[in-house]
This record gives C-alpha cells, sequence and structure tokens, in this order.
C-alpha cells in the first residue's frame, strides 16, 4: 500500500474550513481539494442549502453489498490561538503526533480512507465492493442541511451500511468500537418577574426574586446523590443485563487515574452504577449554565437556566422533554412566570447490534491491525444525529470506524493526531472493506433498492 | 427668596461628571463650577486620593449649632442613550418635570440649598446658624476615598448634625423622611469543579456538576416560603413593637397597585409581615446573580453565585457573612471545592431616633411647606455608607432631607426630578435652618469640639 503523503495531508489541513466562520470560497476550496483526490472515484462537488458536500462512487461489483462512506471536511473555530503551540493550519509534526486544527477531527481519518481507496482503484483496478462517498462541511455546526439534501438524494446514496470516518476510539490503551452513541434533549427554563431589574435595597424582601425560582426549580431536579428526581425520566430503559455490567467491570477502569486526569478529587453519578456504567449505559441531566443577574445588588428580572439530557436506548426523547416540563411547571412559585422553552432539535439514542454483522467484520479487522490487542466494545456518550438520519432516510445502520481517539483535543486549541494510526487506519478500512465484500462476514445486501445495478 | 435659576442648573448637569468613566478634568470642571457658586461661603476644590470634594463653610453665629451639609455632584452613567428621550446632559423641561442625567441624584438637591445659602449671605448677611458644606465627587462608586478624606479633616468638619442633600422623599403623594436606611454585605461564593469546561456526552453523569452544586447550596438559603433559612441570620433583631406595627399599618399602601407597577402578579416575602414591614423593618438575602457555563452541552468547570444582603438595627455585618459562610460550607457536596469570598465592605443599618431634635425640626419645616398634609416617617431600604461614616468620624447623626422623590429614575435613562420639589426645597431648608439655630427645636451644640469659635 502506498504511503500516507503528509505534505497532501498539510495542504488539506491549510485550507481554514471552519464551517462557523469561514466564507463560502474557503468551504468550497476545502471541498474541492478532496473532490480532485478520489481518483477513479469521480469526486465531485455538490450544492446544498449551505456548505457543499463531496460525493464520489465507484459502483463496479454488480451484485457485492455497497457502503457509503460518511465524514466531514469542516473544522471547529481555533479557540485562543495562544493556547496552540503552533500555527493551527499548518500541520506539524510533534514526536509521534501530527498537530493541527481538524487533522483527528475529521481530516485525517477521511484523508487516510479516500487515499486507500483511490490507491486501490488505481493498483487492482477495483473495489473488493461498491463504496459511495459522502463528506459533508457542516458536522461542526449541527449538520443544519444535510436533512434535506439526504432527502433528496436517498435514492442516489441508497448502501447496506454506512462506516463512519467520524467518531473516535475511546482511549489510546487499544482499539475499540461504540456500539452506542447518547441522544440528546435540550431545554431552557425562563423565570421572569419584574418588568426591569430591581434595585435589591428599594425593593428587596418584598417581590419573589426569579433567581431565587429558578434555583428552587433547577434544585429540584435531582436528589442529592445525583439521581435524576425528574418523575418518569428514566421510563423505557431496560435494565442493565448481569451479562452487561460483567462486560462493562472486565474493562480495565482505574476511577482515581480518571478523577486526577480532570483535576476533581473523585468520580461522582448516579448511585448503583460504576463510572463506565454512568458513563455508556446510564441518561444524565446536566444544568449546562444559569444567566441572571450578576455581581451587583439587583433582583434580576430574569433568570434562565439550560438544560440537557444525554439519552439512552429506551428513552423518548418527547416524554423525556414533556416529563421535565411537567417536572418544572407543576407547582410554579409565587409572583413570578415560568416559561419552559423546549428545543426543537432532539435525537434519540443509536445504536447498533453488538453482534452485528459490521460490528463482527470490523473487530476482526482490527484484531488483525492490532495482534493479540483486546477490542473493545465502547459507547460513544456524546450524540451523533447523523446516525439516526441514516437510519431514518436510508434504513442502514451506521458503523463507527474511526482512528482518532478522543483524547486528541477533539474542538480544543492544539488538536493533534497519532502519527501511527493513520496507516493502521489505512490497513483496517482495507481488511474491513475485504471482509464485509466476502466471506462469513459477508455484508447482506439487505433490499433491492440499495444494490447497485 | 430669589427664584432658581435653571440655565445655571443647565450648565451644571451639563458637565457629564459621570464618577466612574469621566476624566479627572471633567470630575473637576464639574466641582469647580459648584465652588464658585457659593458666593461667600469661599467655595473651594481640594484634592482627594480620588476625585475632588467641594467645601465651603460660613462659620459667622458663634454659640450657635454647627451643621455640615453634605451631597455629591458626580452622576451614574446614561445606560441605553436609546431610552433617554432626549439627550441625558441637556437639562430639558418635560411638562412638570425637569429631566437629564443627574438632576434629581444630586444635583439639583445639592443646587437648592447652595442657592439657598448664597441668596440669604447676600440678602442678609448671615445665616440662622454655622454652615459647613462637603460635597463629594466619588458616591455613585461607593465613595471609596470619603473615609481617608474625613479622617484627615475630621476637626475642620466638626458638626452637631451632618444634613443629606441626597437620599430621597419615599414617593410623590406626600412629603416625607426617613429614619434608618439598611445595611450592606456581601459574598460570592465559587464553586469549582475540573480544570476545564468538560463535554457533557464524554463526561456527563460521572463527575460532579459545580452547577449543581451551586444550585443545591443556593437553594438552601431560603425556605420556600421566603424565609431567611440561614441559621444566626436574623439574630440581634429586636422584635417588631406593636406601636411600630400600628404606625406601619396606618401608612396608606396598596400591595396590588405595588405589585401592579412592578409588573408582577402579587408581592411576595417573608411570613408575618407586611409588604412595608418587610421593606423597612427586615433583613433581606438576595441572590443578585448566578455566572456558569451557556447555552451549550458542557459540564462548566466553575459556577459563581453573588449574594447580597440588606441589614436592619441590631444585625452585625460580620455576624451575618460569618453565618452565611458556616451554613454554605457545613456540607460541601461531593467531587467539587466550595469557596466563599465575603467582600470587605460592610455597612451596618443606620438609624437616627424618630424622637430626634432634628427629625422633629425637620417634620415641622416639611409641615409648613406643605400645609395639611402628613409627614410620614419611612426608611431607605438602600445603605449610604457614609451615614456610618459621619457617625463613626465626627460622631455627629445624619438627616436626610432630600427634595429628589425615589421614582425620579435615578440611576436609568430618563432621569428626572418633579421642577416643583426645587423651590419647595429651599423654601423647607430655610425653614429647617431657622427651626435648629434656635427656640423649641434648637440644635444642641453637643460637645466644645464641634462649637465653632
Amino acid at each position: 500500500m502506498q504511503a500516507l503523503d503528509l505534505g497532501e495531508l498539510a495542504q488539506w489541513v491549510g485550507i481554514e474550513s471552519v464551517s462557523r466562520d469561514a466564507t463560502a470560497d474557503t468551504m468550497r476550496a476545502a471541498a474541492d481539494w478532496l473532490a480532485a483526490r478520489l481518483g477513479p472515484m469521480a469526486g465531485r462537488v455538490e450544492d446544498t442549502a449551505g456548505h457543499p458536500v463531496v460525493r464520489g462512487e465507484w459502483l463496479g461489483a454488480p451484485g457485492a453489498p455497497t457502503v457509503l462512506v460518511y465524514g466531514h471536511y469542516d473544522v471547529q473555530p481555533t479557540g485562543d490561538l495562544a493556547e496552540w503551540v503552533a500555527p493551527p493550519f499548518e500541520l506539524t509534526v510533534d514526536g509521534d503526533v501530527l498537530r493541527g486544527r481538524g487533522v483527528s477531527d475529521d481530516k485525517g481519518p477521511v484523508y487516510l480512507v479516500v487515499t486507500l481507496l483511490r490507491t486501490l482503484l488505481e493498483r487492482e483496478g477495483r473495489l473488493p465492493l461498491n463504496v459511495k462517498l459522502l463528506i459533508e462541511g457542516e458536522e461542526e455546526i449541527g449538520s443544519p442541511h444535510l436533512p434535506g439534501y439526504l432527502a433528496d438524494h436517498a435514492a442516489e446514496l441508497a448502501a447496506d451500511l454506512v462506516i463512519s470516518a467520524d467518531g473516535a476510539m475511546w482511549r489510546p490503551s487499544e482499539p475499540s468500537l461504540s456500539t452506542a452513541s447518547k441522544g440528546l434533549a435540550t431545554l431552557s427554563l425562563v423565570v421572569t418577574g419584574a418588568e426591569d431589574d430591581l434595585h435589591s435595597g428599594r425593593y428587596g424582601g418584598t417581590v419573589a426574586n426569579p433567581l431565587h425560582a429558578v434555583v428552587q426549580l433547577v434544585a429540584g431536579l435531582h436528589a442529592p446523590d445525583g439521581t435524576v428526581a425528574v418523575p418518569g425520566f428514566y421510563d423505557g430503559i431496560p435494565e442493565l443485563s448481569s451479562a452487561r455490567r460483567a462486560q462493562i467491570a472486565a474493562v480495565s477502569f482505574d476511577d482515581d487515574a480518571y478523577a486526577a486526569d480532570l483535576g476533581v478529587n473523585t468520580v461522582f453519578g448516579e448511585p448503583g452504577f460504576s463510572t463506565l456504567e454512568r458513563l455508556w449505559e446510564r441518561p444524565t441531566l446536566e444544568v449546562n449554565g444559569i444567566e441572571a443577574g450578576g455581581k451587583y445588588t439587583v433582583i434580576p428580572h430574569r433568570a434562565t437556566a439550560h438544560v440537557s439530557c444525554r439519552l439512552v436506548p429506551g428513552q423518548d426523547p418527547d416524554h423525556v422533554l414533556d416529563a421535565i416540563c411537567q417536572h418544572l411547571t407543576a407547582n410554579p412559585p409565587p409572583g413570578v412566570r415560568v416559561d419552559v422553552q423546549v428545543d426543537a432539535a432532539r435525537v434519540p439514542a443509536y445504536t447498533i447490534a453488538r453482534d452485528h454483522p459490521a460490528i463482527r467484520a470490523a473487530t476482526v479487522a482490527l484484531q488483525r491491525v492490532y495482534p493479540g490487542q483486546e477490542v473493545l466494545l465502547a459507547c460513544i456518550g456524546g450524540t451523533l444525529p447523523a446516525t439516526t438520519l441514516f437510519e431514518d432516510v436510508l434504513g442502514a445502520k451506521t458503523l463507527f470506524f474511526s482512528f482518532s481517539t478522543a483524547d486528541e483535543k477533539l474542538h480544543a486549541p492544539g488538536e493533534f493526531m497519532r502519527t501511527r494510526r493513520l496507516a493502521e487506519g489505512v490497513r483496517a478500512w482495507h481488511e474491513l472493506l475485504t471482509l464485509l465484500a466476502d466471506g462469513p462476514h459477508r455484508l447482506t445486501a439487505l433490499t433491492p433498492a440499495t444494490r447497485t445495478p
């Protein structure tokens, strides 16, 4: 297999495709760069209602399964430039890592797949199975125009499996696959009192303080032990099986090291569950922010709390939001107005069965690249809305098959990627595509609609 | 009595003496303007460690009492210019009010006294008693350099009574005097978790959220009925006498109108007390702000709550702060660090006896200017640190004798002053000085040190 060309990757990292801030020209330049590297896959840039997508495909294996490779070419803003040891848009080698904005999320992982596909086609004239490619430019801003684009191009993008080059291995110490990602439901609690902020001396003690009301309401969302106190919040979640508990207990994990790494003196969470169980199997309700008043002697006229829930399989986002809404508005404090504003975007948890053929094939592929190492089946605590979208619109499950690692300062200053993961990723993707194409791990072409002509 | 010259007052309002923002030259220009209008009182501007003070005196009544007239020439920032109907630093006549920044707080009330004193001296060659004048330039920023200046000039400023042209009548419907102002003690509660904000998916549910801890701690400061739940908070407050309750109950006050005026659907406060009792006789603990995170899916690494207490006579600010500190830190939640930062500035409540000779004289003076109207004895819910300072350093009580009214948008855009109050103020100050000089309301020259030579 041809060596990866870091100079080429450096060109792509050098295009500042920050989807939140960049000009349309810059975003298109990053898309054009990638499209031009698809070789025989007929790379092209297609418009959406937002930043364009990169498309490509090789459909030369009639009767074979079809996979859709997903990833993104947009990146996060740099954050504080002072925290970068080198300019963020210059790819630099720093010991055994590559540093630069987007190298790990998601340009490196996309680049290694594209290089593999092009090289295979140039060298062998074919791929093990049919491959379509969809690399979007708005992942870091919530993929606002992906649903519309997918709906309009569902037939063209039909596939038996989506393989995502986005996502990340759980930690650097062993290879891992993710079989779930948590859902997301968010809301804001807004409590309003007087028309304006009131002087705390001239009015204090005579009218309700909206911030006191917010604090009372928000404090009621949890029991002191960390359990979510909203009736109905945990509805629908299957009991954690003893088999799954045993699997998780078998994963080497050190609570104290985890706490120390984050700078806290202890872990904390829902009683009756271990840290990994809390992280992978249990839903959360976090108050992300409160906005009200400041350090001046007023009674603020409005206080707002922002709440987000990460959901697990079995939970219905609508039901969860209704339950919280009901809990917050059941006994409104006197003298204030309580409004709950639920956000429209809501994503259920995503899972792919632990014995899904794609998980089995990916496990074998990783075992071949990392001989002698156990392949961990982990979960992603974050939320990847595209997975649900692919399931709903294309009827296809998504396999996360990324070679970035979750500790590589994704979204933060100093983003990096372990250099060795690039070559490991090329080998693993090659193994995976081969396994899915034929033999005991062959992917079933699920519906006639997804077969290539 | 000579008519007040609104053109002259307009000049002073035109000098933008915003103590928080103005240049030293602008502040001095405002001080110079006033000093030049003191006529025979030997007006002059004296340096302090901050903005200068205006001084003056007429001590031509040997054996008579001495009063120190206090006020300030600095003003608040304008706030949002879009909310002003006319430029804030142009004095405009709007129906029966004068509008402009500082016209009510405190340039109008100071100007009317200075005009009275100068006119009396020019016309009659004397005042009814000895008068000293101290008009400061830092009241709106907490008078940070007044303690030092007073300590250095205590002998020169000695007086039998301080009369403050600052403060305000309670409401426009009748004349009123204030016999108390509340004290102030403030602190910030800071709860810290991890070293950085954490992704709520990747870490949620496994470590304590500092904002949850702040909310639990702050919610514990009050009972749901509005009572302060901090043991020791109410220590030292004498029981409200039935006589005082009867006096307050006799004041015409409409809870519904008060609530409607503020835009809330009901009043709210400590059970067992009326709104006026809460306002005038009971201490308060208000959470003025919370700063933490925002509307994004993180676990904030720090959450801060700002708390202020308005204190009543009998409460010791140190004891109150200790009690709150103890309450907040007694049972720290796991996994976070709790720090309470008490602010150094702390002011006990101030009172002047309701039968103090100055209150009696001021009542008579107001009755003469407002014949047939009852003079209300009210309290100021706000805090005026200078009163405690004058008591401590000069051994003199302070009488609030202001002709602004508390509803005149002090500190807010659109500040105004009722035009008629200027002339009423001149007449009332003339009556007051005359009453204090001689007859049944004569002020006792309390100590030899305060007598003029």
